[in-house]
């Protein structure tokens, strides 16, 4: 199975942004155009070129996007704006589109000046080098990350309108924002073919309980976006029906996906944490407590030390907001029941706290025995890197 | 100026409940009654004392308060529920009172139950030593810390009714829940004269002007209680009009005086940070953002990195709910502008660096310069230590 659908070239360059010399300039080209979709941050500070791409999705002739990392172009006024129409303006040229045909995402330090001769030099080393193959969309996923330790990839093959189609994407993000840091962004792709409308309104379902359900350390970033391009080189007509439900299961699968893969590699962290909320009265409650327990420091730094703390879970709960009976709470973790019906359980805490120590991932279910809701949310652990990462100046 | 108002005795003791044998029951007794007023955690997964004292305040016949550390008796259902009742019956009998005249607070581990002989043998203690001399006053502060460097106190005289009265206080704080540490406790006690509903309004207001504006990780605890007792010794007649707005705004400053000691005194923290929101529509506005600005990680480690992050700071701002003009604010951090409307400022970085790392305390000043309502908000920075602290399970 390739990485790349029908449809699309991908290229990925240095062009001089990373102090590293690493690739920090990528292109997503669609030579006979596409529809695309975009959810985007929800900071009132929202970087340049969120402003641009909000203004131009959802969209049925999509041509390419352009995306830099090392600097976010956020904070940055009148002259950032400009500077993000400039990178489509050059991108869309480079392949003979309009301006408005092309999109921008940018990563990275936010207070600073794009450096516009070199992203100019690199548009052109991208798109002198786009292609079809695996090596390109390698060269892309590693060209939009900043503080990752690697690529976030993922693809899955679809069986649709008696056809067979391909979905795949790539995300960055590690920590939220920061001069030194910033934002999560992701690009999925895909040959089958999607009405504009709905390409946005499955987009919009898929992140909702996909990039919506995950936090390093909860600050939102100023650039988040979230692009869906569909080629429609596969399967003929537009998706509908079964198809259309089918396909959006597997976008949100592919979703979660690459969303788990930015706690999972959280800044110092050593665990991924899935925090599963059932029992409640309404999605909403549950994606609301999930949220507060994977937001407490206190949590985050026990899983980071193993230790099975039912008190610091069940407290955060209670003032998560929604309300419950906290004599029915019940709780497991890593499938070991700890605390039943609003009262700790014997257990062997060692031998948790080893299951705990062992495991990359620690699954924590809380049962609010209330309801038949639930929600799943993913977060890091805290750690003492973390810490180091985010307050260390001078280096 | 003593510590010990007016109709109150106190005393503190070791009942064995701390490993280290140090002074952990604390009496706070007045012998001709007293006003009593609280205000309590608003954790859906409350401790038994806390249920306990809700159903006796506001009261005007207050006798005694007994307090116990190293254990919250939280978590602990029925039988911790008569736990606590049985502490207030006890300490009632010692000194010739009703149970219903008598409140309890506890902090410490949850999900333990108290051991029960050591809580009475410690209230007999407690109250064969009763005192108004200012050990005894230390005595009972020591004796409610749990993971506090120290004891946290305050007294203040006021002239009031052509006389003058005492206000003092002491707190405890440091994290705010778990198996090896919880809660915020504080008692502010007056010889003033205070009719009960104003006993409970005028704290009500205190607290949400000071004890509900700090955090240390932001984790609301099961058994945060404050209470108000006024003796009425001094002055004469309940205050009314002009004297009771006096006291009040006293009342308001000796808790904001104790609630700064807590972050100041979070868990590994370096750095207290005041985060000062105005121009904002509304003062609930500004607590909001204020709010969100101190639970960033992001900002909190870098203060613990003298690193003056404006872009931080904002970007928590944007994403904290209430709307505002991103191009209208500004930024000053220890009285340097680092950001003024909607752009980073020239500033010398090096030096602000400095003063971040050479002063206890940072002082954040955000300006939305849409609006005349403000509000502060006092946090812990975030260490290397915090983290260490929180996750060593095994120590």
């Amino acid at each position: 199975m390739p990485y790349v659908p029908e449809g699309f070239e991908l290229a990925g360059v240095p062009c001089g942004l990373k102090a590293s010399g690493r690739d920090d300039l990528a292109l997503i080209h669609c030579p006979q155009g596409a529809v695309a979709a975009g959810v985007y941050t929800q900071n009132l500070v929202f970087a340049a070129p969120v402003e641009v791409d909000r203004s131009r999705t959802p969209r049925s002739d999509f041509r390419i996007c352009v995306v830099n990392a090392a600097n976010a172009n956020a904070c940055t006024g009148e002259r950032g704006l400009r500077n993000a129409d400039e990178m489509t303006r050059l991108a869309a040229e480079a392949c003979g589109a309009r301006r408005e045909q092309a999109l921008v995402m940018s990563t990275g330090v936010i207070g600073e000046y794009l450096e516009m001769e070199k992203i100019a030099s690199g548009i052109a080393a991208a798109h002198s080098q786009l292609g079809r193959d695996d090596d390109s969309f390698h060269a892309a996923s590693r060209a939009i990350t900043t503080t990752d330790k690697g690529p976030k990839i993922t693809r899955r093959s679809l069986t649709l309108n008696g056809g067979s189609a391909l979905l795949s994407g790539m995300a960055k993000g590690a920590g939220m924002i920061g001069p030194r840091m910033a934002t999560m962004l992701a690009v999925v792709m895909t040959d089958a073919a999607l009405q504009t409308d709905d390409a946005q309104q499955l987009l919009a379902a898929a992140v909702s309980a996909s990039f919506n359900r995950i936090s390093v350390e909860g600050h939102m970033s100023t650039n988040d976006t979230v692009l869906l391009i569909a080629s429609g080189k596969a399967c003929g007509e537009p998706l509908r029906g079964d198809d259309l439900s089918a396909f959006s299961a597997e976008l949100t699968g592919a979703c979660i996906e690459l969303a788990k893969m930015i706690p999972d590699d959280g800044e110092g962290s050593t665990h991924l944490i899935e925090i599963e909320v059932a029992g409640c009265r309404c999605e909403a409650d549950a994606d609301q407590i999930a949220r507060t327990i994977a937001a407490s420091n206190l949590v985050k730094t026990a899983i980071s030390g193993a230790d099975p703390n039912w008190g610091r879970i069940v407290s955060a709960a209670g003032y998560a907001g929604p309300t419950f009976d906290p004599q029915r709470v019940s709780l497991v973790i890593n499938g070991a029941a700890i605390y039943s019906n609003g009262v700790p359980e014997q257990f062997d805490a060692a031998a948790l706290s080893r299951s705990i120590r062992e495991n990359r991932e620690t699954m924590i279910r809380l049962d609010l025995a209330g309801g038949d809701s639930s929600a799943k949310f993913w977060t890091s652990d805290l750690t003492v890197d973390y810490v180091t990462f985010n307050a260390d100046y001078h280096t």
